[in-house]
């Protein structure tokens, strides 16, 4: 019984049956009709008109939007726990030629306004002080937090007013919103946002992600480093295939609102052990080396996190009965 | 009816279906039980022990490649044509972090010792001048020539006593093995080849390619390297599952025999019309504009090559009556 | 008696000068009252607002600009044999992040819009190949030849024609300017010149070079890139006093002119060996192995340029008994 | 009455006579003999062979350093408060082509072994996070204070452990030296140290520092990536002249020795505004915004540090009488 990870879990059927579908003789690269139709269905889902780039990671999806906002001379702000910083391998500074993240601190991996602005303040604006570029938040946060539109909003103000990009990883953007129930627009172009890294690997999708654009000053460029980066897929068709199956009929909501699901039910059984409240899939849970022995003991598979700190993610196929199972677990540790 | 490129051919039905039979739960990136059964897989196909890495394009297996193999502030010897220089938008200045490639002539993309060996001798052995760390051959080449065994060995040689390594970007190299029936050990490793992008999407896969690294001592490196360039999918099952399709009973060769079988037909349709002698899958044709559209008319899509030239490529799937009415429509100009 | 290189010639006494002029307590950096007044001073030369950055070297004045004109994933266009593809170690890659150099040919290392043209129609207009950013040239070249101001007027037309901005490498301009006697002006801004490297260490300099940029939207940029680039000199009130002794009365045109002087007189003794016409301070002399070794046993120092050609390069401190010596020595050979 | 930095003192007059002294025809680059003779010199001075490499700037002697130590996927451990991170324009990220620094704390901006050691167990050994490759320090440390042998050579002994390469920013090490009276060999090399960044300019040089490698096959790669980074002067006789009047008679030593007695007279007059020890030539003063202005009033120009601080910096010229008045100004707030 796996809530080791999203990434873990297997792709929808919906997903294998489109890539089955487009399994045949098409145009290379992005020139199929799955790959055309993207920008549209995107465009649809936003509310504006936007280009949609697939590509196979979310660190690809990241980086490249990042090396499209930010110069290597200057810096992208981000939380010090961002997967940017943490878990990409030094891809922020692959991608863009050697810019910097500067790291900021924040509750369960958000950032507010105010410490965005100290931070900035803090920098000497001369040349020999690395100046900001981009601010760079995810949502849902690494801890499973998610922000607002209203608060994206606040944070894309202030971007505007310090002359900074805004970038979202949105690997788990779907259980955001499947939590706050707020407008995909509003949460993202209309608060400021100019390039959205959006998940679907973990939510159900095979091997595709999207990176949605909503500058169109931006698009040309990140064709072309998407393609210099190796990321430009000779039969594109088999990832659009993917991401139009994700957005039909509203897959990809429907997936992280299972997901979601379960971890609430799984918050339900342990409401003392949780390190933060529980707004997407993962639950970050108080357990001793010997509770968590003991869970293991019983057939749950997870992640250790830290010293008495365990992980665990739902996904959108997690099996009703596990979860009450891994909850009743807990309950009676 | 489609000769314009062998990456626009689906994938074989049992690469679909290996991806259908791995849909389900494991370990996220390469931890996957396919994932892990890959060295094994290729080591025996290559009679040494191998490191074999997916990824999705031929420009990552390439680029992952000559960055580990080659510094920033040295060079990489290869063909003017060579795909890493005309059709990769830079990738490999990208992922060197700005090595160069310096280019060499050469009869149908291939490179003899003889070229090699006076292009380094042009370079003064100096600080000002950007000495060579590395030669890229591809095999087939670009214009459908095979490296025989003991021509690889030759240009091993040679690198071995410059000091250069030895890539082979063989996105066609099943075509090139098809034709020579040699074995595919003599004609990589055993001939001084230190790391080949083993192509499959061209052959009949859906999106892995396989770069195989017959130098332990670089595969720590390539495989944060291909993290680090966003070339790590956390769902890696599903294209180590296609490579081991595609390794089960020769199917690789098999394809390659197909769409080589393609191109020997066509070619004995215009013996006079060849630019190149048609050694793997893909035919470099004379041809008028008005007779391109003329074929155009009859419903065959290709690519103009350049004035008075067509390509014409065959693949694993290329229908027998396709290639004969082509064949006879090309006769009949 | 040295024929090698102007960079082997001492610095000019009024350059020792103004460096111990300097030699009192300052603001560090650029904050000098020298480096305040380098601006003015250059705009006053060139009859248009410029921004005038030193440097220590013509490497980082070309790759400065090139980086600030050429992004990572575009190409500049160079001749073959231009200083930034054959002698600078690759910088032009460092700097930009892995921009490509376009090789074009060109007799004597001159480009004409012809060749450049043709260049850019070469280049298929994707995201597969690398898109041209740049045109840089020398001038005078490095092999001497010079450009008149119509003819960089011609190359900066066609340059805005296909959206390409033009650096010149201008490590000589001084030595161009003394044989065309055409204004600074119209040679460069004038003629569409975007940044020039104005090079003043190979004319009498000691080791202050001059990165001209007449663009100001670039100038912030490479400010930072200058800093990052490890460029910014800490003392550079001791750079910006030489550039401004040069600048004095005209003594970097008039060293120049010794220089080109010297040249002459050396070509008038030996008109049939000339390789290219003498338009600047160096010659290319046709001259057997068994001659250069006669020359040298006669105490002249100077570069093997190829098998059969030497090259000799004069300086502003070229003594004419020297001269004079040598040019009856190339006669009498 | 400038203490604002030793950045802004002059140079030395036995430099500025080395200089002259070089003002003759010699080969260019690093052929010269003044150049040829600085293995040598510098091999003296600490007791083993050594490569020393003279370049204008410490920013461009660490982050050559840097580049040949650390691969680009990798991370360098430093202080948070590092020249490197805080004041080099991001310049480690530009010559390492994109390596991370990972910022530590310590007190006056030292680093202790357990620090290091905690900082290293932080990171995951995986691909996803950034592995460690080099630990640089600076001595003495921005904030004045000084590592003794003993402690370099215990971080010598961790890094050794670890792993990682040694690198020493000694912008000020002549200061430090001064201060601890200790063996230069005991401080680097012996204590571990593979590179040092070797400073002269703060201590009476025009423009020339030194990169000091300890490590031969470090060598030849910094030797090309120093031309490839434009550092490669073409008249570098005017630099290895500065080092070496720099080393004839101890002069480092003793330009470093009347900085740091001018500081410590500083430090007597006002014992308890001291932010931190004096151990070298900068003070970090506790001064209101009022009393700052006071200061300035009378003549006194320095760096405002932070809110309620100023920091002051004494040089190899700083006068005896202007040190008593500030003392004496300080002392009488």
């Amino acid at each position: 019984m796996r809530f080791f990870s999203d990434n873990a879990a297997p792709a929808h059927p919906k997903v294998l049956e489109a890539i089955a579908a487009a399994n045949r003789i098409d145009t290379a690269y992005d020139g199929d009709e799955w790959s055309q139709r993207l920008d549209g269905a995107f465009s649809d889902l936003f509310g504006t008109q936007v280009r949609a780039f697939w590509v196979t990671t979310g660190t690809a999806a990241n980086c490249l939007a990042l090396a499209a906002l930010c110069p290597p001379y200057r810096s992208i702000l981000c939380h010090k726990d961002a997967h940017i910083e943490v878990d990409e391998a030094g891809a922020p500074g692959f991608f863009t030629g050697g810019a910097k993240l500067t790291l900021l601190e924040g509750e369960g991996a958000k950032l507010t306004p105010a410490t965005v602005a100290a931070a900035c303040d803090r920098i000497r604006n001369d040349v020999h002080q690395v100046q900001p570029a981009v601010l760079s938040i995810t949502n849902a946060t690494e801890y499973g937090l998610v922000y607002r539109a209203a608060e994206v909003a606040a944070l894309g103000a202030l971007a505007m007013e310090r002359k900074l990009a805004l970038h979202m990883d949105g690997a788990r953007l779907a259980n955001a919103l499947a939590t706050t129930g707020e407008n995909i627009g509003d949460t993202t172009w209309r608060a400021g946002v100019d390039a959205l890294s959006f998940g679907f690997v973990k939510n159900g999708g095979l091997n595709a992600e999207c990176l949605v654009v909503f500058r169109s000053d931006l698009a040309d460029e990140i064709a072309v480093r998407r393609k210099r980066a190796g990321h430009l897929l000779s039969k594109g068709r088999y990832l659009a295939a993917q991401l139009l199956a994700m957005l039909e009929d509203g897959l990809w909501l429907e997936n992280a609102c299972l997901a979601n699901a379960a971890a609430r039910t799984l918050a339900q059984a342990a409401p003392d052990r949780l390190i933060y409240p529980v707004e997407a899939n993962e639950l970050f849970v108080r357990a001793t080396a010997e509770e968590a022995a003991r869970l293991r003991g019983q057939g749950f598979d997870f992640y250790d996190w830290g010293p008495g700190e365990i992980r665990l993610v739902t996904s959108w196929d997690s099996s009703r009965e596990d979860v009450q199972r891994l909850g009743e677990a807990i309950a009676s540790l």
